[in-house]
């Protein structure tokens, strides 16, 4: 433990016992835990692979993945417009609908994705209701794959049929474009795991009101760069995940002169929904995100994750170079839980969703040190915030040049989360989410943090060190 | 100079040379100067009237200072719509126009708040252009008397007549009223003294449209929260001063669903304006600070100040128990400026406009510390910002318990500037500003930092001496 002289940096960087960091941070000064721990836990196949990829074939993984962060920091995605995912995204066809996280068969899908799935299904039309749209999954009538391999994401049970209305963002630079559906707002809603009428109502909604409005007055606007709005969001004390409000405001102020204009009959209920959905900016830059990861995945050779996604049973995570191959374990538990009265751990479900593919382009937790929102969910001090980028940055191998943290002298947040410092440092991405209730469709049951299971990781950094040794 | 051991707060408190105190602050690490300086600069009259005040008067004033404080703590100041100034401000009647800073007399007023009268008296209709404006000024038959004397306060060079559309804030606990000036934005603008055609037709639009729209819009949202909205903004880096956009989002947003509906032949204009203009809240905040500030005032033998205005021309402060006297000093010169190409000092007016008054209830300048923009505007390190609150907390006697500051805990900012302190101290209110042109009218050439002048304090403390004495 030291504390340097003036006139370098006051700050404390601690190895070992944990007391002293956390006093340091209880008064709200900068400190680092270094807790040294024996690499990779011990696992001799593991500290064999590590061994490898940061010794003899270091040059050759860092240089892949330099590229896949310079294309992660430089890809700027831009949001085109609003379409229906039947016409643009690839592949979805009539009978089909796409969930969150990795690929699952009906009969392993946790209870809030179920019931978001048979919503989507009645919300198409293909069913009169819900227990009818069930019937028809278990059937092995409607074909569920996931989102992620459409170029798609959806944040937590979100389940979208053809019909439901997409943002499109698309990254020149890499020719990529990705898709995102549209945020269904708070209350009794589908993306909770409700399935109940007025949750069915609010899929149409999305669909007959709120996605045509959008797409005029985006259409009007013209292109919208997500990652600058992103970049001003954070100065503004979004984390960019968990809480997305001043970048939301930012684009409902720049849409103003378009929604006022607005030819549709319905603009003033589409207008009392943003009014009150501080979350509508978490779809778009989920798209960006997708979009730019999409861009990043071509490059082979990495370590460095592109893909991260739940769907409350399973959590996948996808390496650079690898886009066929997810790596998969059980979805975890959400931990140091905030729940609503009468609610617990029992009647929670697990980890469910794509928004986690905000935490590998620099947003979210590598964002949280200027979210005060963010501290205020783990206590209250920006130490607490700080300390959830600090994490970030002991397991990714680049920063953003352009998401800054005015907190931090505008250093830029932790960029490129790479499978071998998280599986040296037994650390992985931590993730602020929503929890959702387990069994009886009542929506969200609280919030809390979720940590990434480590095997998955393990098996990408064998996967890529068997791979590495076959060229 | 001592760096204080784990595990209490590690921070630096500098005595003495500043070399110390700048080379801690280039590292973004708090850092207080404590600078000791002879108290009052030596001024005996003055030291004769501080050891009074802080002495044997000091339970009298302390007792009032602690009513002033509480009721700028405690007022809530509700926006309840938008009225026609001659319709509500008292006292303001045909051929009057209201400007900002203390009274004045045409022939000493700066040429920017002239253009900005000569451009009301046009939009007015009282003269059918600036020249025989300037004209029925001259000849005596406009009177020309300080907004602030009808609780009422106009940002920069701002003038207003009777048909200017005024935003109304009252304090139900105080039973008091305040008035400002609608935003008219950027650009060729009078309140930027600019008495360009431009200029007028904005007011113009103000009046005719942008008011309407906005007074039918919150009609219809029933009053509004100001300083619950200013509390959110600077935990979204707006100090709600030089910055306020955050707010004036969270408002906008608020507003969107009457907007969208309103009845306004000009909407779509209107709409255009707000989209482009980040500055709408700061009339708000004004006049909600006013509001405060009117009923603090009504507290006798206090050190508070409740008033501070300038006119380009004079700086003047009141303090609260003493409304009908001003303590008048020359407006500074902008410091600390970053001018246009071409512009300087030379080409620089004075210190102007009334949103001085925010620093007095807590924002601006105190709540600095969590403004990524204060921190830009200053050189980008948010220890600078923390810098401009701490001087604000060396001369104020109390802490907001409503605007909080996530950087530094949530500490309370620095609420009510004790002349006491002031002249102890030697620190004048620093106040972030624009510069507008000394002499062309092309309105804005620069922002900068305007410290108060020592004098008026020094002035009303010996004021407060000799009346306490009488007693």
């Amino acid at each position: 433990m030291s504390v340097t002289g003036l006139p370098s940096r006051v700050e404390v960087v601690n190895v070992g016992l944990e007391r002293f960091e956390t006093a340091v941070r209880d008064q709200g000064a900068p400190a680092v835990g270094v807790d040294w721990r024996i690499p990779a836990g011990g696992d001799l196949d593991a500290v064999a692979a590590l061994a490898r990829l940061l010794g003899p074939a270091s040059g050759r993984v860092d240089a892949a993945n330099a590229e896949v962060i310079s294309r992660l920091d430089r890809g700027v995605p831009m949001l085109q417009g609003v379409e229906t995912a039947g016409d643009v995204v690839g592949g979805l066809g009539d009978g089909m609908i796409l969930h969150c996280g990795p690929g699952i068969a009906w009969a392993e899908m946790c209870d809030p994705l179920r019931r978001s799935v048979r919503a989507a299904v009645v919300a198409e039309g293909w069913a009169a209701h819900t227990e009818a749209a069930g019937q028809m999954v278990q059937a092995g009538e409607i074909r569920l794959e996931p989102a992620n391999e459409h170029c798609t994401v959806v944040p937590m049970a979100t389940a979208i049929g053809p019909s439901a209305p997409v943002y499109v963002v698309s990254v020149d630079a890499g020719g990529t474009t990705a898709y995102s559906s549209l945020n269904q707002g708070s209350g009794a809603v589908a993306w909770f795991g409700v399935d109940s009428d007025a949750a069915i109502e609010r899929l149409r909604f999305l669909r007959d009101a709120l996605g045509p409005a959008l797409a005029q007055a985006l259409e009007r606007a013209g292109p919208v760069d997500v990652f600058s709005l992103a970049a001003q969001g954070i100065a503004m004390g979004d984390d960019v995940h968990m809480r997305v409000q001043a970048t939301t405001n930012l684009l409902l102020r720049d849409l103003l002169p378009h929604l006022v204009r607005s030819s549709s009959a319905r603009i003033a209920e589409v207008a009392d929904f943003l009014s009150t959905n501080h979350l509508m900016f978490l779809n778009i830059v989920m798209a960006g995100a997708r979009a730019v990861a999409e861009w990043a995945s071509e490059v082979p050779d990495s370590s460095i994750v592109t893909t991260m996604a739940r769907n409350g049973t399973t959590y996948g995570i996808r390496l650079a170079g690898r886009p066929e191959r997810w790596f998969i374990a059980d979805a975890p538990p959400v931990q140091d839980a905030l729940y609503y009265p009468g609610q617990g751990p029992d009647t929670s479900a697990g980890d469910i969703g794509d928004s986690a593919v905000l935490e590998l382009v620099g947003l979210g937790g590598p964002a949280a040190a200027n979210s005060p929102a963010v501290a205020g969910f783990l206590g209250g001090r920006m130490a607490d915030a700080m300390a959830v980028t600090a994490a970030m940055g002991r397991i990714c191998a680049g920063t953003s040049s352009r998401f800054r943290l005015p907190v931090l002298d505008n250093a830029g947040t932790p960029l490129g989360v790479d499978v071998r410092r998280v599986v040296e440092a037994s650390i992985t991405p931590a993730v602020n989410t929503g929890i959702l209730h387990a069994s009886d469709g009542s929506g969200q049951v609280g919030a809390g943090v979720a940590h990434a299971p480590a095997e998955c990781f393990l098996e990408a950094l064998l996967d890529l060190d068997q791979r590495l040794a076959e060229d």
